[in-house]
């Protein structure tokens, strides 16, 4: 880190400050300019709060220079992509040559619902199947989700379609319960630094984990985040741009595409887009798509209805089955065009 | 709610959205004005997800008239501010004519400084003393807390002093044994959305809960967070504004002061400020703690750190033992200019 | 617009409501709900300013329900998007079935540099030349531009490549000057509300007139600002997504791809995206430039620099002429995936 | 500057960075840390456009260290704030030991309304009245204000009543009438950064300006705005934070105090609030003017109508004269608790 004194800064407090580096274990090394001192600190400091320097006399501010997360970080140790597999075989992985997409409803509503969901699904060309049974829901008294029901309809509809499900995770005590049935886990938005939930992930299981980004989180956060699930044992870890809280009024969420362009540059974990959640207006949605693929993602999660006026859980961002097999091989042709190829099964594709 | 359909809108799609108001067990009341129709909604939609039906063909957009939330209401039926009290006695109350006020670090550190500085508080006239055990950190390699010694410590400081305690919780798992020690339960801004853990808390304590404001929060969705606390049995909450994200840089956050305002307006439960949160320097804290009074706040929660340069956690942010002295009896010449109180001991009061 | 009343509201206020409507010669027609009353106004009230009911007593809220703007919305009445031309041919066109492209550095800094600029554009096969002759900058100090000279430079430019040029103007005063020499005038971020500034470009000139989205704008603003050069008479106007302020630190601000599909839908004029100013940093611009045009963009504004660590200003954005020839042929396989076109010379398609 | 390199940067790429420094005619000192190595720049780099050397290969990041105002700048060589006097005598300072409060309606909507507002501002002890003739309208067909006639009619309030007045400037050309009439000239948010505005009213005049902040700029960016002012021969400028756009929906902005804390510190120039526009929202408006005194600020400028019901701009956000009357006592304890004062005429202080 370094060490920006104040112009009017004395002696004594550059001493001062050089001294409080030296009790941290550190290295002060002063730099005398026109207008001011700076002190640069020589070592790792990553574990060390440097802010508090901004509390000595004569200091203005402490800028870092470390980045502060390193399992996540593509680096010359770490360059290749790290790939991510759902379920067997090669039909859905984040992270290779090919992008996948996760469709599916917002919440299991019903056995039917799902299955239909999956099967349309299945016809439009989508890799993985989407569906919340644990639902973190904004208002006390909305469905909150049907539970374990809901993990044994989903489990259903990867039998009948071959699929991998993902579903997600409110809680620390239901993680062994979810991991019993999914193929993938879901860490949502409200959670993304709910701390202890990512240490149990990390410590429980290996199954992959699609981790979306808090809606208020710069990228240092977020993969420092990221670093509570490797730390603690999970490697396979998808993460997911879903729209950050700006001033724009005609969409719930930003979706900030420049976010993933620079994931990819700063982390060698895969990178999804969520262009639903994104931008809570199912009408945007596949332009939304199309632009993820360009700026390089490796794949997305949408939520996809059967029937997105009868959706129980935000309908208003769900796009339906005939959107999405006309969405699919407009995607392969981007990817394509991109230098990534995509699955597609032969009626999707033409 | 209000559907505002397109101005090219056909009857057929208003039609077919009056049939889906009415599926809802709703009633439809169409309004055709010069340039489109809007389509109001009479009953109460709060439990549906009105918003589906901007994926109707022909709706522009769905306006929202009812509140979300109604426990937390300030109504005709609950016009008075809801006192809360932390601890036996009169000393520390929220809501009610006097302001109070509580302080303390970041982190539970060590026996001595937890003792160091609810002696410091004391002295200067605080109402309570704060301090974290379990600490959400942004970092997974950093301090995490001393877990239960640090609320054995908080409560030996609790002991000498006489001022009552408030600490964290941030796992499910471990309310009971917080709860156990502490006078007040903290929930972070991180986990304002966690409703797991706020439905945990509502249904197994009635013990005070200060909920600070998940920093992307608006106070709809803040105000239905509360919800969960209150419709799970815990009415004993208080509301805490700590600053939420802009593109500002000097500050960490942007305290929003008229969200205190606001909030007052809107909820009986009473409101504090969290200054150090808030803008993350200790420099602005002062004149910060200052205007949230005058702003109408009920009180304060702050960061004060016996030594805040060698403080494990926060430090920028903290404030020391001496500036609080000088604060107080600045806060009760505000609190009395707003038509309020303050209680300080006679020495902290000169 | 909708009147929302409190809950709590009196007949007697309601009353006065409606007082207050029919003052402002529109017809208030009302609602009584379960929970509370709403009255809608019958008629156009654009040119009121409603809010002001928000100050009567017993009114909650006013929302609004009309499109503030009328000449640029795209509607029954204009369905087809207006192409915008370029200099003389077919070379430059926003808003036809091709994607153009303007390129080119921040500033024109010296006869060599744009010449040199304009070679490579042409070489790659951008569409037309950019360069500001009148600088805004926020820093007093700094570089403001060459004025007329950089003007008679970029003339030269246009006439060895033939390439059309743009070029900012920043003051009423050098409208005519600017309007002599360019092809396209551009109007900068930070003057997307100036008012007087778009009122005297409308009356003064119908020279195509490239718009940029105000950092702070939202949609609603942006389209009625819009609606001034529109109003005072000049047609051809061409929008242009440029990034907004957000919480994000990476880039210097976060393009907003999903306001470029909703533009698309709302308007009739040609959107176009400028990734430069949209993210800051150059090493992120060839991935938002490839998502803009997937994303539905009518083409590209974008920051080329011969020699970008020696660029006086913007260099950090600016894309050397290798990026851009690389990133030519790709945009062009993508405008394709999309169903639109991009004409390349037969060297650059390769 | 602080050039900090990548970790894997090679020797060569460092080189090659200190060159571009030295080219600056700047002096480039490497430190080489544990983990990477910067390199820090010694001379007066505030002209020079360092961000070019983020487009040099092996570089991360570019840090500025420097402050990129001066005139404005609190420092050893200014540390007293500069009192700004706004007509004759002492009965309307900015930046002394009173604070001062600046009422009147948004427009001049005629001669009765602008001396109603004059005789109310006087009578609840405001110090100088405000009132728009040339008002930059978000849309284009709203009330553009009375033009010269309004500013007759301020001159003939101010006659009447003795308070000085304040009124915009919207375009170059309107200086030398608007400065012949007015005691104060606003420059707006949507002006903030329209530099040509700014220089030309530097040059022109020494009648202080009341500049407001650009809803979107950062504390540096708006002291750099300010040193057009100051650079070009204005000394007269007092700031106002008018609040700052953000995701929240309550209040048309978010009133930043913290930034008028942090002004306060960082420049002599004297700073008020405004929170009229900082809310958008009347019924907040007094809690906002007591915790902005109470935050430090030299003073107010806020909305006052006689009659916001009927208000043709800004009505929701105005007050009425009993509000103001009742505001003016509070503000004047408020001032007193943190160590000012306020002028208050005998009746007005009751």
């Amino acid at each position: 880190m370094i060490v920006v004194m104040r112009a009017e800064a004395t002696p004594d407090q550059v001493d001062h400050v050089k001294n409080l580096i030296t009790d941290m274990g550190l290295t002060p090394h002063p730099i005398v300019g026109t207008d001011l001192t700076v002190v640069a600190v020589i070592g790792d400091d990553r574990k060390k709060d440097g802010s508090v320097l901004e509390t000595a006399a004569g200091v203005d501010r402490v800028l870092k220079v470390l980045k502060p997360y390193k399992m996540s970080a593509r680096s010359e140790h770490h360059m290749q992509t790290t790939p991510v597999r759902l379920g067997q075989g090669d039909g859905c992985v984040f992270g290779g040559t090919n992008v996948s997409v996760i469709a599916g409803p917002c919440s299991v509503e019903s056995r039917e619902q799902i299955l239909e969901s999956a099967r349309a699904a299945r016809a439009a060309g989508a890799h993985a199947l989407r569906g919340g049974a644990f639902k973190p829901r904004t208002n006390p008294y909305s469905f909150q989700g049907l539970g374990e029901e809901g993990l044994e309809y989903l489990a259903e509809a990867r039998e009948e379609t071959g699929l991998p499900i993902v579903t997600e995770v409110v809680a620390e005590t239901d993680i062994e319960l979810v991991d019993r049935y999914t193929d993938c886990i879901q860490i949502g938005t409200r959670n993304a630094q709910n701390f202890r939930l990512l240490e149990a992930i990390g410590k429980s299981t290996q199954t992959p984990v699609l981790f979306k980004r808090g809606m208020w989180m710069t990228l240092d956060e977020y993969l420092q985040a990221a670093e509570y699930l490797l730390a603690h044992g999970n490697p396979n870890v998808i993460l997911c741009e879903r729209g950050i809280r700006t001033f724009e009024k005609f969409s719930r969420n930003t979706l900030s595409l420049a976010a993933v362009a620079e994931l990819k540059d700063r982390t060698h974990l895969p990178v999804v887009s969520d262009p639903s959640h994104g931008t809570g207006v199912a009408r945007l949605v596949p332009a939304m798509c199309r632009a993820s693929i360009a700026a390089g993602a490796d794949g997305l999660a949408l939520e996809m209805h059967p029937d997105p006026e009868h959706a129980l859980t935000d309908g208003a961002q769900s796009i339906n089955p005939a959107a999405l097999s006309e969405l699919m091989p407009q995607l392969a042709r981007i990817a394509d065009a991109v230098g990534r190829g995509m699955l597609l099964p032969e009626a999707a594709s033409v």
